[in-house]
């Protein structure tokens, strides 16, 4: 399938050895010369579509692909049948990425301010940005070079995003300071008041005033209609390269190292601390005051009610090491009259 | 109750006649030429109101019902208290809703464009098409005849919408090829960036490439901000009649078949295959490359891991057959010293 | 750490003595007369700045914490290092809630309404209001005094607001009756139709006209990009003080009592009943047509499928009393060969 034209512009072709170039990896048979058009998966890849494989489940689709060439792990190569032809790189997926990125380059900004956009006269908006429609920049805020505003979005007083970053449509962005090339995709939700309250002796809710930032470091990624509270005292902070996928929460006052990974619907109570390239399952969530590790891996919709240390690998709700969890679901598989078997992970 | 006027414009009266032939049930009792102004559940509809049973639960509420009529099921009439008025009809929530309906029909656009909104000079907008304030049409869209484009909306360059779609507010789509009558709840998300990428040697995070699209058959709905990501190669597909509710991730890839039903927060994640006729859970999920049969069922906050065949019932997390998983409870009940009870299901 | 003057505009100095009297405690130690700048966490409030220990976990800090005066509860005056200075009081976390708003008091309204807001003529708009840029507000709408509606908030037709409701930006409210001092953070959807639907005997989904409405009582919070669907026939309600945090979602017909507090990825299921005071925790959820009593609380990820009486605590999923619950995991645990040990709450 090749990249639908209507939202793809047609990218640059490439020889078929400046694919595996654009891959770091080498080319095992094939006419070097031959143009790629485009990337796709292996059963519907085309005769001038690079494909790629790095999952052993889709081993059986080999035989059957039409694809170009097929970028592989070196250790998958013995798998190739006969006449097909294949770039050979450790990284076969970041491979097949970059192929695809050098045919469908990012689209640059297009500098320039759409006309119903609302800017302050006290912002202050750098060289080469582009701001969309109905896009809102308050008073204060200072945009960097090359940044594209969506549509609709705001960008609230004092805001600070640095160069290259990218705000999609209806995203909100207020008492944060953003670093380079950072990027909330559509509905994203930063900066907005924490939960926080305290009950009066008449048990009425009064707002604990919220007077922290969010920081958002270089390359960080916030999924669409995502959720980060800005802190109440402190500040909520989401380390460099940090992803977050789309509705996603994190409470006041939470920290992320660099290059954590948090899948959908996981949400991080107040004041809890991770690590550096701490993993997080879909649905999964951490109470709040608590130390995660780095690299520590949660599994999805696990619930993390306490400290863990680094590198450890969690599951369950309540959240045990990943190893007692499986004995754990086996035990109670028996006591259930089922032949034990390997719990999904 | 009768409905609001303030939201809900008086509906054209019916006759108790014509309200039984709309739900497309008989009349038992009452006089056919009784004017019926609106509908309401048993506890406060009035005289002049049809309401409806179809929860044995809410039985002992329909001796005090002042209702003009009850729609209910033929099982169900002979707990009708004497002198009470019936409709009678197999599928009573069906047919109560067709009386309800044709009481309050649906408002038709009207047709339009309002002066702030920002329509592409390459746009295409079909005839009888109603755009609300701020709506945002990008370059090559195609707005189907009779399409209501809510205010703040924005449709995304060459994103197509068949005849008759309604998109609600502030929401959003891109990279997207609607059908007819497709509905978008306020704050959707459709069409954005999928959550992939690869890992540098460095350890940095590359975006892949999303390189696919978003096909939402005919009559999907789309509940209010939930998020649909589009395909990186191949396309995300939601099947005709598919219905999600508030909240609900799909991941990259995903394809659903006909009429599936996915209740608020669930999360599928990339290049899973739900088949027809899927019904999921609230706050369930499915992990990624995974095949879902016709007609499975997930319970509620279950959490499924690996392939269910056709038909099968499946709870808890990690989901197993619902019915090995109701006895893990039970026999974990025993454990904690309780009484053994069926466990909610 | 001083609140960010780009976010929070310096407060108003008060004299330690003030600021005792504020949080309703008495001054131990100190000079009464010392200026009082700013309040921040105990790690890093500097000397002309208040802090506040609340959390037993927290008090190793006591000792290097430069706070210029500590707000903490009796109980834990002894443990308070020798020359440090605290407020005492049995509310501490409250009585610093105060100091602080003292110091930063709500921003009041900005009277006027933005050029580019979009008002209907036959909306009506109270004294004091202000409307900020691409604000919508439909025919028929009632904005009370001195409410803020943000950039981009679309108020729908015949929507009403009591005194002082201040709506977030690209919120949005339809077919909804609130009370005074209602907040809605960015990005909430109150008043969108719920998840209702009959099925036809082609297997066709046909949507039941949802004719209720949401009432918001007064004080309600709802947090960023949470759902309040409207009722079906009844009315959405949620009671006074009640608060929702982020990517809550409500269905159809619930109504809770009053301060309810909803943690971030709750789910309630249409038609059930919460009493005053019910507490969920974060991921937990409710099936439909339940009711659940006065302060409940229902621990995090937990799934209640059937009626809980008051006061009652549950956990788990399903959900059962926590105490059981906790024997249960901690036989589960043995099973697994693991210590028993107290499991996370």
């Amino acid at each position: 399938m090749a990249a639908d034209p209507r939202f793809f512009p047609a990218g640059s072709a490439l020889t078929l050895a400046e694919a595996a170039a654009a891959a770091g990896g080498e080319l095992v048979g094939g006419d070097p010369a031959l143009r790629i058009t485009g990337v796709g998966p292996l059963q519907s890849a085309g005769a001038t579509e690079v494909s790629f494989l790095d999952n052993r489940r889709y081993l059986p689709l080999l035989a059957d692909s039409r694809a170009a060439a097929i970028v592989l792990a070196p250790e998958l190569l013995a798998r190739l049948p006969e006449g097909r032809v294949a770039i050979v790189t450790k990284q076969a997926y970041l491979g097949f990425g970059r192929i695809a990125r050098a045919l469908h380059p990012v689209a640059p900004p297009r500098p320039g301010i759409h006309p119903t956009a609302a800017i302050d006269a006290a912002a202050q908006i750098g060289a080469g940005v582009e701001v969309g429609p109905f896009a809102v920049i308050e008073a204060g805020a200072e945009i960097g070079e090359g940044c594209i505003i969506g549509p609709h979005a705001v960008v609230g007083a004092g805001v600070v995003l640095g160069e290259g970053c990218r705000i999609g449509a209806h995203a909100s962005l207020s008492h944060c300071i953003a670093g380079r090339f950072v990027v909330l995709h559509p509905g994203a939700r930063v900066g907005q008041e924490g939960f926080g309250f305290a009950v009066t002796p008449e048990g009425r809710f009064e707002t604990m005033p919220q007077l922290g930032r969010v920081l958002l470091e270089d390359f960080v990624e916030i999924g669409a209609n995502a959720c980060v509270d800005r802190g109440s005292q402190s500040d909520t902070v989401l380390g460099a390269g940090t992803r977050l996928d789309n509705l996603v929460q994190i409470g006041h006052n939470v920290s992320t190292g660099k290059g954590c990974v948090l899948v959908a619907h996981v949400g991080i109570a107040g004041s809890t601390r991770l690590g550096n390239g701490v993993q997080m399952g879909g649905q999964s969530g951490v109470a709040g005051h608590v130390e995660i590790g780095d690299r520590v891996q949660v599994a999805a919709q696990s619930g993390v009610m306490s400290d863990v240390g680094p590198g450890e690998i969690v599951g369950g709700s309540p959240a045990w090491p990943m190893r007692e969890t499986l004995r754990a679901f086996a035990a109670l598989r028996k006591l259930a009259g089922r032949p034990a078997a390997k719990p999904a992970p």
